[in-house]
């Protein structure tokens, strides 16, 4: 082995840590809670990036950039909105450092305060909206549909790599419409894209459904969600989209004059997926020898190891197979170094999670073969020379499906329908995953399953159907089944 | 005309932020200083971005991120920096709001004080310097070649759109190297990246140089510049590259082991453009009836207008050539707004610097021609529609060799040789432009020249010889022409 990984029964949190520090995904930085992305996570990251980017635009959507800092006056306007957030805010006071008179080093020029303080962008629906003031005047200028690329940042006091920092990256859509039924609309579609991205990209699967008002995004009227099972058997919340009325117009004063030539306010919604999508990523694919990545998401699809070292033959059948390759639009690495042996190479990409690896040695070169190993399942197998190009491409979308569907497998598995207190507490102890359990509805009844259990409700299925039950908790009437879980 | 631009002899500095504002690239915003880009700026810098982007990958560079935030004391580490920066930090104190007991609102809650402050990055080399010291031990993990694209704050008292920003986004590569011949070259071939985008993508002719030493970047034994002329006359830096030498691994204790067996301190450089080229973009092309665009950073390179509105045969007749644009790669939009008028459309896609229209009227299409407008030289003419997409193609071309020299004949004619103190004013306030002068070396001369002209010294060029004279100001010897400028 390359470097040594946590099994995920031993530990499996720290499986996880050692698997995004060791594959070079991000590490600590020198500031309390936030993340270094290396170039090999940041590489991923930017697939994803431009593939939602590609699907944000299909949808009509633009981009646009808004600042990073928020007058604090901003954000209590919205009453709820700043009852979620002040509490993990940081706040610039001052705009200068002078020299220390009393010794060496700089210190805060107490001169240079500020009149208002501005606080660091928890997310951006204040300063947006304030703008959308300016930009809104007619039911011409809707619907506005807009995303931003961004970084922001939540004091978090217990942060984890990529899953939970007090800086992170995001996009975040802002769109204004003119009526209700379309700012619904849009929040739905957003819901579909997502779950579009993390099924046919990530190979996650995932349950689109909608958040109880306890779990709601503090503004919002409605929260979609989509919820992912990591095999540990916790949920992670991998995308939201809200539904935010017209609290944001209101706040803002944001109005336009409609066709029927009376004032309006403005419906909203918004957003966002995060580098967070990076832990789930991980999380739901990877095993004890470290990364395995869905190949739509591979910043390498293909490594090329030469055995036992190059030589001019392999070079020059490697470099073929590397032309071939790229002209399908694969991406591929032939590995030269000489420093290193086979062994410790395949450990290595392994560790990286490189889908395909193709093995060329002198004895296959004679038959004609060369030996390939799919990442996901550790099968090996030799393949012959010609057509190799066209085997690679159609085993990348092998591997991609065989990925899907595990965990599709092991989700489907992990959704157990409850009907009593003892079987939900059950479940969760030894099965894990999504219980389906009937609920009354209240927020109390979902405090109390939390404070006896560690689960939250995690949504009400987009798909789920009425039916009348009862609680499991308190045996009072309910309506249908949500979903609770132990969550990220 | 759709809206009204102030003209550039009228006014210079009021007829640019028109432009930025009309044509809708920014604004300003809620929070001092910082500006909102809107999403048809946003465009055009994303196009810069990709080809930059791919030009940094060309080279060898990976993209990574890292914190926005800096420790205080890191920025003490290295003492020029830290006076070159102090005095322009926007600075985190508090990591919590709390309601305010006096009142409504939320305020700072002085519980939640930071044992130590944090800088809002006004670049990085503090913080990935630091970073390096554990990503680097020995020579094989050299060159090390990192790219970053970000948001940075330096608190200017005085702002201007994308010129002078307190927030403003950037990329900032950040190498580290074996040897100083290595960082040497690399600070050097960064150069040229940046004076081959600007000249080739922007359209904007660069001269190469050196900054003297009162004009390099804090911390860096080296500066290289490309220098643009605005059409005012003045100098705008457009990019820069850093040699640091090992100012930064002295300063975080970066040592790798040689292949000699030994420890070494590490090279470095820096380099960054940032979304200021934006501002030069503007300045060197547009006109009094707004944006030119350089059709390779255009959003849209060609515009359709039905005249005097749309209908079945022209819907036809222009959505076969928007087919035929795109075949070929070419952005094209057919405006088949109903509510504006021809000219009014014509107005409004010149003001945004499309650098194509095709008209499309009944008539001309009884002839079977359409009109082509062009953006930069305002020239209409009669085009038949068999062959129009290869036409619009070459024509596309035509126009960015139009743009780049014309602005390159108007830059030549603007870099006058001086041999006397009277000439250099005289040139300064009559002409403007570069005016190459023999300088004695001194920073006290440069001072003085500053304070008398406003002119400050551009860049000692790259191409420039080696030629003994007299100083334009102190008279003594000097060995070698630089050039001078008032810039932004």
């Amino acid at each position: 082995m390359a470097k040594e990984i946590t099994s995920r029964s031993e530990d499996y949190s720290k499986w996880y840590i050692d698997i995004v520090k060791k594959a070079g995904l991000a590490d600590n930085s020198a500031v309390r809670g936030c993340m270094v992305i290396k170039p090999y996570g940041f590489a991923i990251w930017e697939k994803m990036q431009a593939q939602l980017d590609k699907m944000f635009k299909e949808t009509g959507h633009q981009n646009a950039y808004f600042p990073l800092f928020i007058p604090k006056s901003f954000l209590s306007k919205e009453a709820e909105h700043v009852e979620g957030f002040a509490k993990e805010c940081a706040v610039v006071t001052h705009h200068r450092l002078m020299n220390d008179p009393n010794g060496t080093g700089v210190v805060v020029d107490p001169s240079a305060k500020l009149e208002e303080e501005l606080i660091i962008r928890p997310t951006s629906e204040t300063i947006i909206w304030n703008t959308y003031r300016e930009w809104i005047s007619s039911y011409r200028d809707l619907p506005l549909l807009i995303n931003q690329w961004a970084n922001v940042v939540r004091w978090e006091m217990r942060t984890r790599l990529f899953l939970r920092t007090a800086e992170f990256l995001w996009q975040e859509g802002h769109t204004a419409h003119a009526t209700k039924e379309e700012a619904i609309a849009e929040s739905e579609q957003m819901l579909h894209v997502y779950a579009d991205f993390v099924e046919n990209f990530m190979a996650v699967p995932v349950v689109k459904g909608r958040k109880t008002a306890s779990e709601r995004f503090a503004g919002a009227l409605d929260t979609y969600t989509i919820e992912a099972l990591m095999q540990d058997g916790k949920a992670l919340q991998s995308g939201t989209s809200h539904f935010l009325g017209q609290n944001f117009a209101k706040a803002f004063d944001v109005t336009f004059l409609g066709k029927d030539n009376k004032q309006h306010l403005v419906w909203a919604t918004s957003w966002g997926v995060s580098t967070r999508l990076m832990g789930a990523l991980v999380m739901a694919h990877s095993d004890d020898e470290g990364l395995v990545l869905p190949p739509k998401l591979a910043p390498i699809q293909v490594v090329i190891v030469p055995i036992p070292k190059p030589n001019e033959e392999i070079d020059k059948v490697a470099n073929a197979i590397v032309e071939q390759l790229k002209a399908k639009g694969i991406s591929v690495k032939y590995d030269q170094d000489t420093t290193k042996r086979p062994g410790f190479k395949f450990a290595e990409w392994e560790l990286k999670g490189v889908p395909v690896r193709l093995g060329i040695g002198k004895r296959d070169l004679a038959k004609g073969v060369v030996e390939v190993a799919r990442r996901d399942t550790k099968e090996k197998s030799s393949q012959p020379l010609d057509g190799i190009a066209d085997y690679v491409e159609n085993l990348l979308n092998d591997i991609q499906e065989n990925i899907y569907s595990k965990a599709l497998t092991y989700r489907d598995e992990h959704i157990t329908p409850v009907d009593t207190w003892e079987e939900f507490k059950e479940v969760l102890d030894t099965k894990g995953g999504f219980v389906s359990a009937h609920w009354d509805g209240t927020e109390e009844t979902e405090k109390k399953i939390k404070e006896e259990t560690k689960a939250t409700s995690r949504c009400i299925p987009l798909d789920g159907k009425e039916e009348a039950g009862t609680c499991v908790y308190s045996g009072k009437p309910s309506k249908g089944r949500i979903l609770f879980a132990r969550a990220y």
